[in-house]
């Protein structure tokens, strides 16, 4: 049987100026090594499902291989989030030539950590910003209406930068990735200072949005969409507040809500509990 | 003025089994390339839009810059798709230990391409395989069902590989490359030959994802999510059929609608007019 990809995390629903502590199902960021003849070839992030139909689809896209054929062995170590090929003899001039980083699973970039201890000693968020629920729906409201291009289109991400009830720079990108490093560019060229402003986003928040957050000292990001489990795990240890599926007048709180001013929920399993 | 980042394209719109010739607006998918001190360092896939923003903002989250100060000069030549990074001197051993490759839009992989005719003269898409709209609508109502997880966690995308009126192999996965490749995969691992097959797919159908078709050999991808231009040129010299916002019983074909058994109308400017 195939591994789940999803699993249960605590929230704090907000709804109408209501908060409850609920349990969202969130997908797995599975970060998952292949080393091909005894070298690392590449780190994707995936979902942990399929995985050994995904190395071949990959290394043939890769031109890695041409066929099954050219795979002499290949070992899958779900729980160590690694797998082993062994290619035919002939090919290993083929994959010297192809050294690859790690890919996530939007966008890649190469600064990609997964490992959280590091992450949390190394930088943890100082950011005192605090933000109501209604002004971040608010925000979304101005931001779905910036949004134009993505619903007459469907093809782009936009990701804007924030402050107290105002969007200070609105980018929009075919990757939400590169969406968001505009903004933290744009927060760098103009000297403004990280600790008041958030981030909010139209696309899933992975963990490397999450990073890219952090490393830019944003405190609060929020979403329309989903977030990812390791997202989330990540932005507890560096005291992010990560906040997703704002939509109308509700949005899930994931972690440190201490930002957020709510009334009487905290989350279940969370520090503040 | 910033540069748009959309264009039209022609489109044969399929609604309810009339065929209407249309213009339609698509993203633009535009591949961009940083140099620092002179020396190639990544080529990202992005919105051509606040680009001097990105490269800061990815620059800096890439641990290359600490802020504006190590940036000496930065130039963006928007028609040639690249930016000269001249660095302050101190920093011109970090670069070095950070080279990296071709990004994309969507869990960005190694193999892109940017030439579209060196793509056409190396491998045109031989696949004759035909489907009728009302199976492709079908088989996208049967997807949707199989991509419960994404409905429930708004996380993943799903892809599957059909043949005839069937789905043969179904994957989800947070990347809808992985997801993509999960499908070759399967097709590899089972010998199925792609002649026949076609695939759907719930995520943009961006190039990168008709370059993993094409290499496949499939001959018909289909979305419920939009395409990009580039995408559309692509699939366009390939000879791929791409299909766009499967959606109840509509549809956008872009291009080589031979293999769509269609009424009546035939794409502007397409080489069927």
């Amino acid at each position: 049987m195939e591994p789940s990809i999803i699993t249960e995390v605590g929230a704090i629903k907000v709804k109408e100026g209501k908060s409850t502590p609920i349990s969202d199902t969130v997908v797995l960021e599975y970060p998952f090594t292949l080393h091909i003849n005894g070298e690392q070839y590449v780190t994707l992030v995936c979902s942990p499902q399929h995985l050994e139909e995904m190395v071949y689809g990959l290394l043939f896209s890769d031109n890695i291989i041409h066929g099954m054929e050219d795979v002499e062995d290949l070992s899958v170590v779900q729980d160590k989030g690694l797998a082993r090929i062994q290619l035919r003899d002939h090919l290993d001039d083929r994959k010297k030539h192809r050294g690859r980083r790690v890919i996530t699973s939007g966008c890649g970039k190469s600064t990609v950590f997964y490992n959280v201890e590091d992450l949390v000693t190394q930088r943890p968020i100082r950011s005192d910003v605090t933000v109501t629920p209604e002004v971040i729906q608010e925000i979304m409201k101005a931001f779905d209406k910036s949004s134009g291009i993505y619903f007459s289109t469907g093809g782009t991400h936009s990701c804007a930068l924030c402050k107290e009830d105002a969007i200070l720079f609105f980018a929009s990108d075919i990757g939400r990735h590169n969406a968001l490093d505009k903004c933290v560019g744009y927060l760098l060229k103009n000297a403004i200072e990280p600790d008041g402003c958030y981030v909010v986003s139209s696309g899933r928040l992975s963990s490397e949005m999450v990073y890219k957050c952090m490393r830019a000292g944003i405190g609060v990001v929020a979403s329309r969409s989903a977030t990812t489990k390791l997202a989330i795990e990540v932005a507890d240890q560096v005291g992010m507040t990560l906040i997703g599926f704002v939509r109308g007048r509700r949005m899930n709180v994931y972690t440190h809500p201490e930002r957020i001013c709510l009334e009487g929920a905290v989350p279940e399993g969370s520090d503040e509990a």
